[in-house]
């Protein structure tokens, strides 16, 4: 291979679009459009990189005309579903729809945690909790390689906010950094082999993510010995020097010449390399790495043109949205109204959320155009470069349709909640009030409160004192506070819902499914329970320098509000079913590690999925609240299983020392308290498992 | 002719479009679609009637793919202007341009008086006051029948609110109803002669206006001895009596399928022209009616094919809709912050409104594709059959964009205003704040109040507290309660602005043009200060009868106000300049009339227009409010002009006894105390002229 072979293999561009139409010479003619191209090396059978975003489908964002793909539910909402088996066929989906455009690299497996509710991107991610995260993230990755397309993972890490996100310092101790984020990391990275790593736009603690090699050398390479590539998010490569500090890749090149001028892997490595400021050992070490995860996911057995030789099944595909956007929705309260009764004549109005037209989705690059293409695109905009693409897309579902189709013996009105008087109007004459509250939230913004946009907090005042029949639905990609909680007669979250939401929602209301997600993030009360009333750095303007300390640690989410005592709205893991479920006969046992095993008997009247979750809940001298381990059941009525949990001891043990030095993991010996819960604040069972004193890892 | 072709001539069929797609059998293949088609007699060179709405631009709903057209301001914004002259040049292009596409009879002249505030389609209106409204829809019809193509004057009489419009029965004193709504139409037919009148789609004290032989018979046709054709609105002809009651022609016959199952004219009048229920000299009268206006206004002389002879010079007709929001635009308060000084690096924030994307129009059959079409359509429905057209047209006219231009020396931010706390935070950081109102009426729909929907009042009043320097720029077809008055530095009213709305907007914040709109309707403060604080049936399912009782009569909008003493947001007649104005040597003469003449001077420092309003305040022994006459004058500073003013005597009058039999204006005799004001609030100079006792008119 020769230098400017190897050398070309650290940069990928980004492929021509209607915002910027120029096609870069370095893609050749036959190549699909995306968002990243990096050459292979023919004469070497070395494949080409083809790469697209990102988690939620195969994304189109005026690359190639009319192409559309399967566009899955948010991230979040398959967090809520606590199902590995369906986020790993949601990975295959999303592989195949990939290679069958002939996409060798997918650029999925968003993993951040949701450490503050108003992340922009949280909808893009799973969930709270490393374990939850990471198991999930582990099987969708799996899913998508399992095609023998490579996956990412990203954005490594603690690109938590979106606030400046190119000026952001996240800072936090590295102890507790190990024990949530890197944690999430490392647990999803052991179990599905991701042939890249994307690291993340901000710095951690002073260094970029993309240069900094505390991370990326000592634990990701070092202590975790990654033999895959890690290459930069797009436009988060200032300097070529990040190569000395483990960056393997430049991603998307014009987004850096945009961002900072020039395009520093291509501009400057040839050089470094002569002039030996960069290694030649090293760059020896990025290409191999490079050539590693494509050999090991299998990309150079390719063979034939992948449009005609990779069949997509689209019904099938349809059918993944769909069970992600049911298995997903959280009922949050319900006093009975729910589900739905058939009933003759009943007078139905549905309230706003453009429900007449579809369901929205989150904006940035995660936007999937769906088959038919988008229902609307309505421009928001805002300030900073992220502003022109602000889009409140909405996928052609509607959940009026799919409820007038749900119940067809209900006179159901609609009336699009833009005004309280208007809206308490109709409510006023109807039996009952569905009315949908969205919000638009993406890549670029954090949100600056969590109250509903657009005046509908006031709206549903209005039609909940208008009729005391009232469903609340929202539909969000974060937690949302509820002024009018009280008032409602029962709260649906629905995430963005995917392509296929509206036909979901109406399922779950209409009770033709049994709802069974669980909240995979808390619903804060206020602000002001949360590690950061105010956000840092919120509002500033675009490029300007913000200081984020995640002070927290690794008392992420619900941690957090266990640790101080908080009530939250609803806890992290709530959601109610249609039937009950009993536990019985908690058995744990220690060692090691804790395991458990649990009786989930369905003791209502309707099939339904439990979600048991098995929590530490205090070890010998802390109070701390960990998920250890869960699972998703689904029984006929009267039916039971017993359930056999086991902790990864990580989650027991504490992060001492530093990493690539004397870092290392450790259980403190004792006795340590765990309980089957409902939720994080709803115990059920308790039990204490002795674990002997140890220390692992590094 | 025979008596098919003089049948054919009743009845007017809607033209293929995307909502229905057939074309009726009845229109000639060679014949563009549009609103309505009745065929002429070609060996008789009796032309073809082809029909298009309405009184904003040439509308095309989807009939002709492609076919854009000038599209103004709001109606209302034209009666801000108070201009003879520009109304008269708007008429002229609305001519042209329908005459330029073979349409030979336009839709146009909207007159119904704002009775309401919360009425949908005041915004396609002109004003409160009958003489204004009468005066300007007599230019603008004027202008159109200048061109040569027929115009309408509609919706006779007193379609003044949506509610529920095909079953609202409209109770009014009979006489009121001559000193107002009819007075506008009597003054209004007298100057323009127009070919048509439509009537409107509700009943009258009891009988629909289609069928309303008081109206038609009584009134129109007999006192006011008006020789064209009367036909109904598109859906509104339930009955073939109608014929008998004065209908001529029944339009847009489909509608009247679908909303009566029927179409009465072509199934009903052939039979009862030959069994006599349908007297021949009816017949005769109906069919003399349409080809008298036809002759009148010389339809008959067209040759050749318009596209080819009558030339459109779109540069001129855009200048016309710029002026129109120009002069429409009306500055309700300024305590100095406008016109916007250029200032090197000023941080400005516009929020809100969708300002990156254009400026909205209202919703229904007026609303005008611009050239190059809508920036965005926003679907946003609502209940009954007039839902599915209930969206929000923003045309391509960005005040964002326009601003951006006209201050190049500032920093300018956008915030889509969605969320209070979002648009604060972008307040908080800038020197000065523009945030937009923006509000969705249209045909088919009430307002539920005066409120700003999309919780706009919260994000105004987020944004006023965040920062002192706050301007509001409000794009609405009626009056706005504003909770946050105080808390803003100025406030302009720009109405639906049209294709260069944006424009016209910046055009006035920046001082490029000095503002002269005045407000051609009161302000309210609130609801409980109008006639109707509830507005009957609002609210009720579609196809609920509603009656309303307009028990104002003739004290319509500031008469009511200045009758019951209550001191309104801000008056009719009001608005603000850059510059002040001086009037004096008020004269005034009586007799058969009051005439008066005053000077103005321009005591400021720029050039701008006045518009010197002359009320009577108080009459013999009532102190009855009315708009007298208006003058609308531009001054260089310093400059003075003398202004005369005539009263129409009606003005002076009232009505005694019943149309048809012994009804007659009467004038007391005595002194009549006058006024020239700035508005119907602020009256400058008085004086007192003396009439005589007289009847006269009937």
């Amino acid at each position: 291979m020769t230098d400017d072979e190897r050398l070309a293999l650290l940069t990928s561009v980004m492929g021509a679009n209607p915002m910027s139409p120029n096609r870069d010479p370095r893609i050749p003619p036959d190549v699909p459009m995306s968002a990243g191209y990096t050459p292979g090396v023919p004469r070497l059978g070395v494949p080409a990189l083809l790469m697209s975003d990102a988690s939620l489908g195969v994304t189109n964002p005026g690359y190639r005309p009319g192409d559309t793909a399967t566009a899955l539910p948010a991230g979040i909402a398959l967090g809520a579903s606590f199902d590995r088996e369906l986020a790993r066929t949601a990975g295959r989906m999303l592989g195949r729809e990939a290679r069958s455009r002939g996409f060798t690299v997918q650029l999925a497996g968003g993993i951040n945690l949701a450490r503050d509710p108003r992340n922009g991107r949280n909808f893009e991610y799973l969930s709270e909790d490393p374990l939850l995260s990471a198991v999930l993230a582990a099987e969708s990755i799996n899913g998508i390689q399992g095609e023998g397309v490579i996956s990412t993972i990203k954005h490594f890490s603690l690109n938590c906010n979106e606030t400046n996100r190119h000026w952001l310092d996240a800072v936090i101790d590295p102890a507790a950094h190990r024990e949530s984020d890197l944690l999430a990391f490392e647990i999803a990275i052991e179990r599905s082999q991701p042939g890249a790593v994307m690291t993340g736009y901000n710095k951690i603690n002073g260094d970029y993510a993309g240069g900094n090699r505390v991370l990326i050398e000592d634990v990701l390479k070092g202590a975790w010995g990654y033999p895959g590539w890690v290459m930069s998010d797009w436009g988060a490569t200032p300097d070529w020097e990040f190569a000395l500090a483990g960056l393997d890749q430049e991603s998307g090149a014009q987004m850096d010449s945009m961002m900072w001028q020039h395009q520093p892997f291509p501009e400057n490595l040839p050089a470094a390399v002569a002039d030996g400021r960069l290694p030649r050992a090293r760059l020896s070490d990025m290409v191999r790495r490079i050539l590693r995860s494509m050999y090991a996911v299998g990309i150079d057995t390719w063979a034939g043109d992948p449009a005609q030789t990779v069949t997509v099944d689209l019904d099938a595909h349809a059918q993944v949205a769909l069970d992600t956007a049911r298995e997903g929705i959280v009922v949050l309260a319900n006093d009975g109204i729910l589900p739905l009764a058939q009933q003759d004549g009943i007078r139905i109005a549905v309230i706003g959320g453009y429900a007449q037209t579809g369901v929205p989705t989150g904006t940035g690059s995660s936007a999937v155009t769906p088959p038919g293409g988008f229902a609307a695109v309505i421009k928001i905009g805002g300030p900073g470069i992220m502003g022109v693409g602000r889009n409140l897309y909405l996928f052609p579902s509607s959940p009026l349709a799919e409820l007038r189709s749900a119940l067809p013996h209900a006179h159901i009105e609609f009336d699009p909640g833009m005004s309280p008087a208007e809206a308490a109007l109709m409510a006023r004459r109807s039996d009952l009030v569905i009315v949908f509250g969205i919000r638009l939230e993406g890549e670029g913004f954090d949100l600056a409160d969590l109250s509903l946009p657009w005046g509908q907090d006031a709206v549903i005042d209005a039609v909940a004192a208008a009729n005391p029949n009232t469903v609340v639905v929202l539909e969000t990609g974060n937690p949302v506070t509820m002024p009018w909680r009280d008032q409602v007669r029962a709260i649906v979250q629905a995430w963005y819902p995917g392509q296929l939401g509206g036909r979901a929602i109406a399922d779950v209301l209409t009770g033709a499914v049994n709802p069974s997600g669980r909240l995979p993030v808390t619903f804060p009360a206020s602000l002001d329970q949360t590690p950061r009333p105010e956000l840092p750095g919120l509002g500033t303007p675009w490029g300007t320098p913000v200081e984020i300390h995640y002070d927290e640690g690794a008392n992420v989410g619900y941690r957090w509000f266990a640790h101080h005592g908080h009530e939250p709205l609803f806890p992290f893991g709530h959601g109610l079913s249609y039937t009950t479920f009993d536990y019985s006969g908690l058995e744990v046992a220690g060692g090691d590690t804790v395991t458990a095993s649990v009786t989930v008997t369905n003791t209502g009247d309707r099939r339904g999925a439990d979600v048991p979750q098995l929590y530490l809940v205090e070890g010998p001298s802390t109070d701390r609240l960990r998920l250890l381990d869960f699972a998703r059941v689904e029984l006929d009525p009267g039916e039971s299983r017993r359930i056999d949990f086991e902790a990864d001891p990580r989650l027991l043990a504490r992060y001492e020392g530093t990493t690539g030095q004397d870092g290392h993991w450790r259980i403190e010996g004792g006795l340590y308290r765990v309980a089957v819960s409902r939720s994080a604040g709803d115990h059920i069972l308790e039990a204490e498992a002795p674990l002997h004193s140890r220390g692992f890892g590094r």
